[in-house]
């Protein structure tokens, strides 16, 4: 077998078998295939497109390509979530205890933030001392121990996948929805994830921009489940605005805390509960969806679920005392207020303008290994769809550096329209796929 | 300007500007731009096309990476032919002595053989001690004194091109008509021609299958030649059999040179006369075709043509007795013939199975740099159309190894198929494009 002939047949429109594509993957893997070869091919692919069965052969070979966690023989069944990435999306930090609490094991592996998009990981650094680069063995004890373990990707888990997004990062490959699928779920599979609830955003603040791309790449990622044995379904949820109000690592741990307690933004609340309820009727411990919201609730009600969220904090080395007192958390220095210059009512509140403002103010990063500051970030209040009156506070904007706060504020302030009429709030959710 | 932005472009089928196109060549020859990006590139290129402004953009950059030869001060107008590969095409050795017999200047650098088509470089070598590595000035210095120069491809011309050419024979882009036809004229005009004669082969043992293909090649590099300010022609000649009879180095030479005497096959005669007559006519040694055509024949009848061809051979070092005494040149230790087995009418004659079975018997090779015999070779008696007994001799096969003739033979009997019916021959040329 000859890469070449593989790239042809691609390029050909052709449908590669599942012993081709192991080729393909294994040698880009162990360094045989070329990183020219791979990115022609992934330029074939994003063009000419991948069959279910193809894209399923893809994911299972790149989940294959390094080490595999097979809990079940320490924990069945382990549900994870995914979110294809937003602007203000705290949903892990509050779903994994809510879930966890009622009983179903989440052991999660996620990413840093780069862009204008956050990172699970980023945020749970904002608690000093919490630990998410666990071995492998840490991994598995927290979640047989805890039900419950949030950390870093592994470096060792589907490294032909790291591998091809670096490529596909600089080879104008990234945008294909067999790669993305691939990709997101080959990641899935290899941490041993048995179901699986993914969170596909659309709008300005996502990476999928239409209603379109986000369901066909919500369908693939579900043939991917269906074919490869695993149960998944695909939320999709509107990315247009920042989900809930709090924009920022340290502001958005003190946000999904709150929620923890019942006290929050009222989209915030509907999302996390309802992928809470997802995640528990993939899990087995709902038999409906409305069980799934109403134990959810109850979660939150009795105080289990931020009693989880602790014994998270506790087992992975963190400083408890700042979910206690929510106010030792890394504060700014600064707060400044920005505010409504007309009234009306708001037709657009830019989740990636906010996005990219919390980046210049330190929150983000704009490439890999940036350093970000914890501790500033935008409260954002006001929704799409809400009457504003001219003169009130539209953003808090937490700052430690006046110079960014200038260039900052531009972007924050061009983020917001007010329209003469009203206008309707967006859905908080578009749908959902195999359910 | 980022290379990832430009793939993009062209990803999402965009024009890129003279400027982009010129950072992609400059950059990837620099080195600045990594085979990866390049190799995305022209997937997306091969699967979206180019403009013809863009086509033209690339052939120019192409040709300005590397060394250029600026011959329009030391002689005018410098002819160039091309043929994009064939089984027994030996034109240039019978054209360019022709053509600079009539006063027009013949400057030309050719490749060698690879896969079942043959090199010029290599049957010009079959005539002992004849240099085909000249340096550029030693390529000035004869072309200026004799007005005829036959050397091989100057590694310091259009080096881009050398590079993107190898990258796309692994990353499965060769078969892509604006990187074929840029990466043929990018040399042609780094080599200083300033009118350009193409022959572009159509058929079975040619480079382009179908005749739909050759045409958007011919048109494509026509186009090139009118935006670049050079004039260029295209023949599109049928490559379903072999040209002429003589298909290996020595035995095409000297079938090449049989027919600057006036002796040889008819359609390689009326192939020679005819680019020879569109060679005169772009370079303006002849008003019309016609014309063209007369003045070609009448260096071959007054034997002006071999004399040049003699000329050549000295002032490159080759030993012309070669010339003079044609027996002289290689020949093999053994010739089979090989007969037909039925009666009936030639249906085919298939150039690729014949242009393999040589390579078989050791006149091509199958990978670069690979030894060649310049001896061995098949000498083709029949054309498609032709009425052909029971028992008549069909092949004489020049061999140096009786085990390579085995293998060789049964290739060369498949080639030909033997119809009940009478069967039309194929026209010598489908048209010219840019007359």
């Amino acid at each position: 077998m000859r890469a070449v002939d593989l790239i042809i047949k691609k390029r050909d429109k052709l449908e590669l078998t599942n012993e081709e594509i192991g080729f393909l993957v294994e040698g880009y893997t162990d360094g045989s295939i070329p990183d020219y070869q791979m990115s022609a091919w992934a330029m074939a692919v994003l063009l000419n497109g991948m069959s279910a069965e193809e894209i399923t052969n893809l994911t299972l070979a790149m989940a294959r390509s390094g080490e595999t966690l097979d809990l079940g023989q320490e924990v069945y069944p382990v549900v994870d979530k995914h979110s294809t990435g937003g602007v203000g999306d705290k949903t892990t930090l509050t779903v994994a205890p809510i879930v966890a609490a009622c009983g179903l094991p989440v052991g999660k592996m996620s990413g840093r933030g780069l862009g204008f998009s956050g990172g699970t990981i980023d945020k749970l650094e904002s608690i000093p001392g919490f630990k998410t680069d666990l071995t492998t063995q840490q991994f598995i004890e927290i979640l047989k121990e805890h039900q419950i373990v949030l950390t870093g990707q592994s470096a060792d888990l589907a490294p032909a996948d790291g591998k091809l997004y670096a490529l596909r990062d600089v080879t104008g490959t990234v945008q294909s929805i067999p790669l993305i699928a691939s990709s997101v779920m080959s990641k899935k599979i290899a941490a041993g994830a048995h179901a699986i609830v993914l969170d596909v955003k659309v709008g300005q603040g996502a990476f999928m921009k239409t209603l379109d791309d986000a369901k066909e790449l919500a369908h693939t990622m579900v043939a991917i489940g269906k074919l490869s044995g695993r149960k998944v379904i695909a939320v999709l949820s509107p990315m247009d605005q920042p989900l809930g109000s709090a924009v920022g690592n340290a502001l958005e741990v003190k946000e999904a805390v709150e929620m923890l307690k019942g006290i929050g933004p009222e989209d915030y609340r509907y999302h996390c509960q309802h992928l809470a309820a997802y995640m528990l009727l993939l899990g087995g411990k709902a038999a409906t969806e409305e069980q799934g919201l109403v134990l959810a609730q109850r979660a939150i009600d009795n105080g289990s679920a931020l009693e989880k969220f602790c014994e998270l904090v506790i087992a992975q080395g963190g400083d408890v005392s700042y979910i206690d007192d929510l106010g030792k958390l890394p504060k700014a220095g600064i707060i400044h207020t920005i505010q409504a210059e007309e009234s009306g009512w708001a037709a657009e509140v830019n989740a990636q303008e906010i996005g990219e403002s919390s980046v210049i103010l330190g929150a983000g990063r704009l490439k890999k290994g940036d350093p970000i500051d914890p501790a500033v970030g935008i409260m954002v209040h006001v929704k799409i769809g809400d009457r504003v009156e001219k003169g009130q506070t539209l953003f808090e904007v937490h700052v430690n550096d006046e110079c960014k706060y200038n260039e900052a504020m531009v972007k924050i302030k061009k983020s917001v329209k007010i329209s003469n009429e009203p206008v309707e709030a967006p859905p908080y959710f578009y749908g959902v796929i195999g359910l």
